[in-house]
């Protein structure tokens, strides 16, 4: 970590986002990391063996889609999916989310598809 | 970690909250916790020896102050303050924060002051 504090301001970084499901680290915190990104359609199903997953909506609507069930998400909402539990997010229209995940997390877990997203940009 | 996620409203929880300073654990992703905040006033000086903090302002503006410098933050800016670094956070009026840092975080950090608080509670 860098001894000096950056400030970033998340609604001009999503504004700024230009690709749905393409995450960028805003910040690291220990082993953990704290990531935005916009979404719209539906991601990959996915389980993460060993890392929980932290989602925030900060704007619009999505849904977690579990296998068994699903939750209607809108903006504040917040939900940890436990690690090795299967999801996908779905967002009819464009939703902004905030992330927070151990640094060692694939956005598409132990799946590889063509979404998955290797090295992560930092804003 | 509970194999059920449970959403949150963090807007509801921020509205809930009845005391200043008093953090609330929404949420735990693997050794780092998503904490939140209502803070009014001027904190007590302190640094996390072995502990990053991050910081979102949720709702209203803060002043996170440095020994040799300050940081005005409003609605949206994040900012990590690097283990080891001195800071209070400082808010003219009511502000709403969301932090994330490790579950071995003291709100104080090293220093143990009337402030202090050890066992959070969860929302």
């Amino acid at each position: 970590m860098s001894a000096t504090a950056k400030k970033i301001n998340l609604g001009e970084a999503f504004a700024a986002l230009e690709d749905y499901w393409s995450p960028r680290i805003a910040g690291d915190v220990n082993d953990a990391q704290v990531k935005i990104a916009k979404i719209k359609g539906e991601f990959d199903w996915h389980a993460h063996e060993a890392e929980d997953e932290a989602f925030l909506v900060v704007k619009g609507a999505m849904r977690l889609e579990f296998r068994d069930h699903a939750i209607e998400m809108t903006e504040g909402d917040f939900l940890v999916v436990p690690r090795g539990v299967e999801h996908r997010p779905v967002a009819a229209e464009e939703c902004w989310i905030l992330m927070v995940e151990p640094s060692t997390t694939v956005n598409t877990g132990a799946a590889r598809t063509a979404r998955t997203k290797l090295a992560l940009e930092r804003l």
